[in-house]
């Protein structure tokens, strides 16, 4: 066996998390931290990274693999100076789930009419509103991943009627699929629209005015909601903003945005049927990221295939 | 075939859905309304009853079934001078998915912290918190009928460990459960405790500060959570605004209450972290339960035995 390869970590998240991950990560391999300016990463071979130093590149020329700390890589193939080498996409267990307890959350609280019974309870007042129930709403999921798939899945447990918009058709046992050439049809039966969308060229601002104006109106919740966890520049926020205060959209979940954090001048922050959280829908766990990483280089050294690298054509 | 018997309606309901409901229901069935004080019951047959009045039995002596409007029979057990004969539960597929819909919601709103999510929203304030997932969390179920059973598979679905307890043992497949004789132990294991319990003699007032002191504490979230759909009268409600106040509980969802509506003086509506609803997790959808009951009512005509009758020992 080969000795293994040193690894450089460049990872924006929150250091002492990763500190205390990297004291049982990837033994018997050299970690270098690009935090340090002085330290030499030029043996590094592989890279951990999560919006990393523009400098990078040059600092490690070796490098062979890319490991994305998170499931989007839009941070990483933005990057000038990308080197042609593998990029490998975080794909998780724990990342899946708590993405999908996020979009069921989000769901049912629109359902539920959680944001009115809250009003309620502020005003100490007791009345009970009229309610369809799951199988009355019919949520359209956009992006049909690992992460979209598994929502489909559990949202079709809590009884919701569901289908499934994707770039290329996905075929989904009891699940009704469309493609980029469907769009329209896809969003004329949807009730609550969920974003699930990798950051491309393709889904920049793709949820805009127009798009908005094509759901379902007059559905069991009489307005279409709008739920995104995938990225915010997928999101043109002035026309989001405009389709809730003019009625054309009747709430929404929120998660990412154009610009992060959210202004706190942002009219989001304030708007009743709106659900704001800090692009905290599906925290990277930074263990579970490590093993993953170890684990596929511990293929790649081997001379296995890594395995889910990016298609730098369409993006993810 | 046997003439159709008569059916009095003593539904507690809101009266226009109880009218649209009856446009279509009970074909060929006479239908007399209890509403009316100077009508002619003494023929009626059947009775679908919600706290019907107390003279309905005076009124009505040749009943022969009793149909209670909801899944509970507390306020039929509970009546002067009720009649020996059959009580009919309302078990219903609707009514069983918006309970799941609404305990589901209710565990992935603490879970994922929404309260504190919302109260940053409210301060314009972008804050990321440290989030465990569903299956580092122990969902304690009491009850384990339709409601609880289907409530148990659902939070399964969405990740969370699920345990389970009622009076007399039941066996549900991978998922381990506890019978009255090891209360303590369940709730030992238990971060999230969902009351699904019907009120009966030995469930009166079993949520109360011994049982809420004997919760794990120290769990994912820190500290338990008390959800409660089943009934008010199960609930000590001094008790256990107590156990929130002084942090032996660290929230709660509660749908019902020893006293509803609930006082505009309760100290639950204003409480950071927890979430009241109207007795809306489950609303009798009327058409529903106009249908069953016809169903059992040509059972009955026709010779065959009655679904879902109440015991009267056990109270459910």
């Amino acid at each position: 066996m080969s000795a293994k390869k040193p690894v450089v970590i460049d990872l924006k998240f929150e250091r002492r998390e990763v500190d205390a991950a990297l004291a049982s990560a990837f033994p018997g391999r050299t970690v270098l931290h690009a935090s340090d300016p002085d330290l030499d990463l030029s043996e590094a071979r592989y890279a951990v990274i999560w919006k990393p130093e523009p400098n990078l590149f040059e600092r490690a020329p070796k490098l062979e693999v890319l490991f994305s700390g998170g499931a989007g890589v839009d941070h990483i193939l933005s990057m000038p100076n990308l080197p042609d080498i593998p990029i490998v996409r975080f794909v998780d267990e724990s990342l899946t789930t708590r993405m999908s307890e996020w979009v069921v959350l989000q769901c049912l609280s629109h359902l539920r009419q959680a944001p009115a019974y809250l009003k309620q309870q502020r005003e100490h007042h007791w009345r009970e509103l009229s309610q369809p129930e799951a199988k009355d709403l019919t949520v359209g999921v956009m992006g049909l991943g690992v992460l979209g798939q598994d929502s489909v899945k559990k949202l079709k447990v809590m009884g919701f009627d569901v289908i499934g918009w994707s770039r290329s058709r996905k075929t989904i046992e009891g699940v009704e699929t469309f493609d980029s050439g469907e769009l329209d049809a896809f969003l004329a039966r949807t009730d609550i629209l969920v974003g699930l969308l990798p950051l491309t060229p393709d889904t920049r601002g793709i949820f805009d005015a127009s798009l908005f104006a094509k759901l379902r109106q007059g559905g069991a919740l009489g307005r279409p909601v709008f739920i995104n966890a995938g990225r915010g520049g997928s999101q043109v926020d002035a026309d989001l903003a405009a389709a809730l205060g003019k009625g054309i959209l009747g709430g929404a979940s929120l998660d990412v945005f154009e610009q992060e954090p959210l202004p706190t001048d942002s009219p989001y922050w304030a708007m009743e049927n709106v659900i704001v959280t800090p692009h905290a829908a599906s925290a990277s766990d930074v263990r579970a990221l490590f093993r993953n990483a170890e684990a596929q280089m511990e293929r790649h050294e081997a001379g296995q295939p890594l395995q889910h690298v990016v298609d730098r054509r369409t993006g993810y």
